[in-house]
């Protein structure tokens, strides 16, 4: 069993954190810290657990610095991070990190879109904790920090034809669950507020774009341009983005999806659906999977891929403990592939 | 045109009043008061408003007092609206309370399940704003207290049965929708916590209690007793109280029909539905309809009353205006009478 | 008083048009028919009518050829509307067909995507029931087709941009609510299968596109190219569009507003919202007005266009009322003016 | 591994079981029938279901009699249940059944509100599959009728008092979500008629209603009077039962606490909630628990006691799982122990 804890674990990608690592079998959980909720069970903030669970909140870092937790889980929100990943790193803790703070390897990028960096060292060590495209450097790091739960939307859906260098732009349209938002107080997420609803949001200036950006650059060897837009769903989990492009020449349905299916051969948890089928938030809720859809107009030159993905999941949590599995070295879908509920 | 102005405009029942005052064809709203949104345009707060309405929210209940509005609705929480009502009564304006802090008679009861009364010699003048129970003092008043939303989905469900002495006591499950629990930042209320779930909530303390049991007990000339149960649907408008009894003696379905069609005969806004019907919210919502059903059990001498209201319409706002056209002697439906949607 | 009719009114837009003509001053509506629900009362097939309403479904059409409706709505399936129609300007109605049958003028271009058409004739003389474009021909029509839902929203949205010719191609990516499905039993559109679910559908393949191209196309007077790609929102009204262009030039988000602006300058239903604004299914829902927000990216010259309408009032039944106010002459507006709900 | 499978399995309750056997550690599924579906592959109808997985539905119940299956699930309507499980003992299987068809013991029962039982000398011999009733008869059982979603609320929130004889009847208020009307195509359950709406049905007259009162009767050994009103929530899984009843005598909120405690002890799946806590569906869905909160009026002596179960996994397929650990010999728990999702 292999000791682990979290910081930062009130809200809802740390609740999360802890269903998946307490029904993992080769974790034991050994601390969580709230600020928010110190002292209290955590079973008494998170009403899926088990009044049994016994664990409680702590309200300082400062426990697990001095615990004997090997791996932290970090969900923190950004800003934050970055002053309590040093400490963990220092006190020999390899760190996961959920939040935005070293997600860019570049300084100044980081600096334009999310503001002073106070630990921009770590910045280059860190790995981008998508096993798709840095397993091998998530196996071998220190320090691990998650994707956005929009960017691993959209570069799963992108990267196969990325790296082809098939297209050289896209135009991103995701719709996003209510969990994306956070589990604080917030006037604009109340049920009355968004059932029934549906709206666009920060158009032109999301912070997931430049993340979008770096990534599918560094994929296709060249500057991507991209366009995204988010859009808030009457759901509480899931993204589904709507990704279309130009292509560089003719590329059939079949062909792509051909490469799709080879792109993604060996990986647990994309799933490439057959021509003809596109895939719905339904079929990943609770789940890592990443389903795509596509459909290429073949004489137009142009596609659209449409991918899924439980935002609190493999957008995040989930996507937190695949690489803790492969950190570890245990087999990466452990604790990750129990079948979603339906309806 | 009445010249209106509303205190405590910025919830979702003084949203509600907006949209009421707005197409009714007599009123002039002239002002409304919201500390939060001082300055703010009324329109850039619910997004249900033409953004040509020019009204702006004042920040301060001065210019209510100063203005030339006759009847002001007050939307203020209670244990505020006691401050701020006798200052409008005061000024000659005549003042329909949607607080709790009218609505008793009696002092004690008051202070007992809310606190301290700071202008109790208005408890005794102000009318129950409940026209199906006091149309004739309404008319005469100076100051109307609209009732909770609870209390009018289970008065109007009891009321010709009480009347009658036909029963003593009653067992009202309520379930109600998410806008009862108002539009401030509350983590309890977020998508993510209501949507697809279901709860019961203050189960035996509840201070609608108290409200129901005063009023029955009127009805009734003597003490009734009430078990009253409020839970939380997952939408946002509407109240459904299926309500228990036993019956003094055999009543058949019919005959209590008959009973609730000779009670409501003259009422425009009460629909007792035929036997073998019973009411749901998709009905109402959206109106100031009370929609009831009943089912009794004649050998056993007992039955049920299921009503069905829109909280914010008949629950609140609307039941407002309804006593509003009742003050001014206007035609008691006016800007009351419109199909609501379906689906 | 005008008369008026309606053949096949058992489906939601069917309903929709019970509800805004049983409001609506100056009509009155002397017959509906449905087959499946026919000799039933209205009023118990739509639980949002007043049960004393004493309408009652007939279920021939010859009724409503007989009668003395001086204008029908016609709310049946494309290919059943297409035998009815011609019998009921026979006899002497002007008729307002909420199918897809006389939407487009050319023949093949409905069979290619329809099938054969029993009545083609008709096709040449039918308006595009799109006042925003042609308000003169349906003023001058004897009978009027009203658009699809997602053609609406997306023609409104794009109509500014195509008639200066600033743009010769578009990306559409639709949201849309259930009740676009209509009423019939389906398993696909059960409760559990669409709550907490989003999906695209028919990616490539929907009917609305040929209409898309066709109205844009005449628009801006060359041939348009459109990629419109559906998803279905767990919700029951509305109609979101994201539409994505390049420019052939350099636009700001300012100048395109006030080409908008001048636009839409006189349309009682389009709303503009103004620069950083967008627009949000509640403003809409249940209301006739099409909500339009634009963003600019200037030096990329591209741009998008993100429109709001609800897709059973102004996507078909409010559509039809606005045609019909302009066929008879009256108010454009009335019977579809009064504020929605909120929340 | 013990070879099962299912026949009936296209509806929500067999995709449960599907779901549920499938993640079972010592369960083989072999064979699932589906007259609808047959030859498609069971993935292909649920959409929560891995692509990857094998198993297409057979049309034919002889494919299951001539099986390797020692115990075989039956998701058939009543009144179909009845032909086929006399077979599938015949032929040596074990059978749980999930119909109503043999849920009582006696015929006369049976008839009088489902109609005529064509294998009548069955009903006898089959256990009732509540296992926190009779468990010792279902380890011994051939054949075992897993009860309705609603009695299983009921008879769990009632148990320990009616054991104690502390009350002689009950009024049970129950709200279901959508799933326990099915996945057939139904216009009721359309997510239009259904989101935001709330209503009661078959007041006085659901079938679950004599179930309820035979288990009850049994527990306290005397007829037992009961009330029972279902309410259709618009959400997709569980049960929220209120249960209202008079006491024999004084029993204050710890003193029942402490009953249902010792009464429920040993149970792995019934959760009794600390005085002053109340049960929400959110715990419980997708889940095989059954969570209890209650409240007592000592004085009055009477009291409320509040249910929640996911009805299709404790009031369906969990626990027909349940039993089959039970029948075996495994580990009660096997295959139900996970921790649900939240939000």
């Amino acid at each position: 069993m292999i000791k682990t804890a979290i910081v930062g674990a009130s809200g809802y990608t740390g609740g999360e954190l802890v269903r998946l690592l307490n029904d993992h079998p080769e974790v034991e959980l050994i601390a969580a810290t709230s600020r928010q909720y110190a002292d209290m069970k955590v079973a008494d903030v998170f009403p899926n657990l088990d009044p049994e669970l016994k664990l409680k909140f702590t309200g300082t870092t400062d426990d697990i610095i001095d615990s004997q937790a090997e791996i932290v889980f970090c969900g923190l929100p950004h800003g934050v991070s970055m002053d309590i990943v040093p400490k963990l790193l220092d006190a020999g803790k390899k760190v996961i990190d959920l939040s935005a703070d070293y997600r860019f390897h570049d300084r100044e990028l980081y600096q334009k879109h999310y503001g002073d960096h106070s630990s921009p060292l770590f910045l280059k060590e860190a790995a981008y904790g998508l096993p798709e495209l840095y397993r091998h450097e998530i196996r071998a790091a220190r320090l691990v920090a998650t994707p956005g739960c929009y960017p691993t939307s959209a570069i799963l859906a992108m990267a196969p034809l990325m790296s082809k260098q098939l297209t050289k732009s896209v135009i991103i349209d995701s719709k996003s669950g209510t969990s994306g938002a956070g589990r604080g107080a917030n006037q604009a997420m109340l049920y009355g507020e968004v059932s029934e609803d549906f709206r666009a949001y920060k158009i032109g200036s999301h912070r997931h774009t430049p993340e979008i950006v770096d990534q599918l650059s560094k994929i296709a060897e060249r500057d991507i341009d991209v366009v995204f837009t988010p859009h808030l769903l009457p759901l509480t989990r899931g993204i589904l983005s709507s990704c279309y492009f130009d292509l560089n020449g003719q590329v059939s349905t079949e062909e792509a999806y051909d490469l799709y299916q080879q792109h993604y051969a060996n990986e647990p948890f994309i799933r490439v659906l057959e021509p003809g089928q596109f895939p719905r938030l339904a079929s990943v809720q609770g789940t890592n999977i990443c389903a795509i859809g596509l459909h290429m107009d073949e004489e137009k030159k142009r596609g659209i891929v449409i991918s899924c993905i439980d935002n609190l999941v493999k957008g995040a949590s989930g996507a937190a403990v695949q690489c803790f599995n492969i950190l570890t070295g245990i087999d990466e879908t452990l604790g990750l592939n129990r079948t979603p509920l339906f309806p």
